[in-house]
């Protein structure tokens, strides 16, 4: 196996869940740009060597690639033609007819008609379906609106870099620069992320709609998303609110999500247990509470949902998806 | 005129809004707890001595309250019956029917039914019915689904204090402290503002129905609300998907919005221009932009709205209250 882009913050996320997960593999290759050539990584008490990413194949049957989109268009098809299965976290190929685009709680069956690459979903997409497709499984969600509240790591390590330093140095009463995000992100939030759609909602925004409705294999769900950076670090969380066409009671929604592999049901509000960042970080289940009968529609739910943007918004679902493709269909 | 709680976040901004504004009075009383005796805050190149607040009528016509429910309960009724108009930032009054909740560019009328109370409203209805009741007007609101990104100013100077401080413990490896909020805010999001009620939702998130409804002399509109808790300081956003009875567009929405009073639309994505805490604190006026056609609704607008929760959200509001009753009906 070979992870690409090993030294960025989905990277480091991959080797520390392939460890923990025990994935069996004989052996693993680390790549990333010259800049980090001479890099070390610790993987099961060895330090391996960061490689120097080549344009050509690589010399392994397994690639997880988070380095960015335009690096997987440019090389995937590569690694592909060396014989490779390729898990691309970026969005080159995600919406591309002839690739899966795979959580592996709601559309394992579509890892087995993969044609060289899978797609790993968008981190906001990945962890609001966690919660949304039981749900929609039991009562068929017709209508959704979500709100975001988003972390700095969906910018990558510079993003949580830029957020501390920034926050540093407002504290020290100094103004906060912007590099990494659109305008200065410590003590403020900022609508903005990814570039603006001609229908005037972000990529990230539209990304829930398409990624939701390919994932499911449903576009008939209407759907509006908000995506908003605040100033967190690791972990999104979303308020949802969600139409269905049967009926649906919160105990009942609680019933589902109990048993719903990958959540974690945190619902107890009178012990102050809600889903949050500071809890969901770091976790691989996504948390998901302050769930109420919704006051808009006839048959809804307002939901609250968080989870760990690096893990099962990225790093997470990209070995999952290998585990499941090992395990065969 | 009496300001009561003058030493407060709140009461502080009342001084400066008077200042700013040139509001015509004789006389200026601070009175706050009697912990802040001996202070003095300068008004107009003064600096008036803050008295402790006694436990009977105010020799003033005019009362700008803003110390908490419990001592507008116990006390406003003595203020009326000492001959003073009560403007209560509390939500102690709110509901009674015989008390007036006024945002004067919404129900100015109100002003002069008062029978010795007006209740200035909970700052996250003040901000959205900025942007929502023009668009009402025009469009008829039927269905409103929100979600807020509240500052630690709704908790007053403390929580202001207490997101700073700890903001800064956390930077330095230690472990942040929660005694305002209730889990530690920096770096983090909290979906739980005020006391849980039966229904699920929490007291905040059903004063923007409560209070909608009031204000807007309309209870047919449909709202449900997500009230969270942000590590921003002092101005509120928040995300509406609203459907309406007629149709409506954007540019539409734009139009109406652009001669909306107490409303600055920022809505220029194309140059990074849209409503953010950076921009809109200190300001007046209440900013909305990221105006766009639902996709989930068919008739519908989502849009994204920020507002000084010290100024519109309270203080600002307060003063334009006694500022219309000086001119009268």
């Amino acid at each position: 196996m070979a992870v690409v882009g090993a030294t960025g913050a989905v990277g480091r996320e991959i080797l520390k869940v392939l460890e923990a997960r025990d994935f069996p593999l004989s052996e693993l290759r680390l790549y990333a740009s010259p800049r980090s050539a001479g890099a070390r990584l610790p993987f099961r008490g060895e330090e391996i060597p960061v490689e120097p990413l080549p344009e050509g194949p690589l010399p392994v049957d397994l690639v997880l690639a988070s380095a960015g989109g335009a690096l997987s268009k440019a090389l995937a098809p590569l690694w592909v033609q060396g014989g490779a299965l390729v898990i691309d976290n970026s969005s080159a190929f995600r919406y591309e007819p002839w690739v899966p685009l795979v959580i592996p709680e709601v559309n394992r069956e579509k890892i087995f008609a993969h044609q060289g690459i899978i797609a790993n979903p968008n981190c906001t997409t990945a962890i609001l379906a966690m919660a949304l497709w039981p749900l929609h499984r039991a009562f068929r969600a017709r209508r959704v609106v979500v709100a975001t509240y988003q972390a700095a790591s969906g910018a990558g390590a510079k993003g949580m870099e830029e957020l501390l330093s920034e926050t540093h140095r407002f504290l020290h009463g100094e103004t906060p620069r912007a590099e990494v995000f659109a305008h200065p992100l410590p003590f403020n939030v900022v609508p903005h992320i990814d570039a603006f759609q001609e229908n005037g909602y972000t990529r990230e925004e539209m990304k829930v709609v398409w990624e939701t409705h390919k994932i499911f294999g449903d576009d008939s769900i209407k759907i509006s998303a908000t995506a908003v950076r605040v100033p967190t670090l690791r972990a999104h969380a979303e308020a949802a609110s969600v139409e269905f066409a049967e009926p649906v009671t919160p105990e009942a929604a609680r019933e589902v999500l109990r048993g719903a592999p990958g959540v974690e049901l945190v619902d107890e509000p009178e012990k102050r247990r809600y889903p949050m960042p500071l809890t969901a970080s770091g976790k691989w289940d996504v948390e998901v509470g302050r769930i109420r009968k919704s006051l808009a529609f006839e048959n809804g739910l307002d939901l609250f949902v968080v989870g760990d943007q690096l893990l099962k918004g990225a790093a997470l679902n990209a070995v999952q998806i290998a585990e499941e493709w090992l395990k065969g269909p």
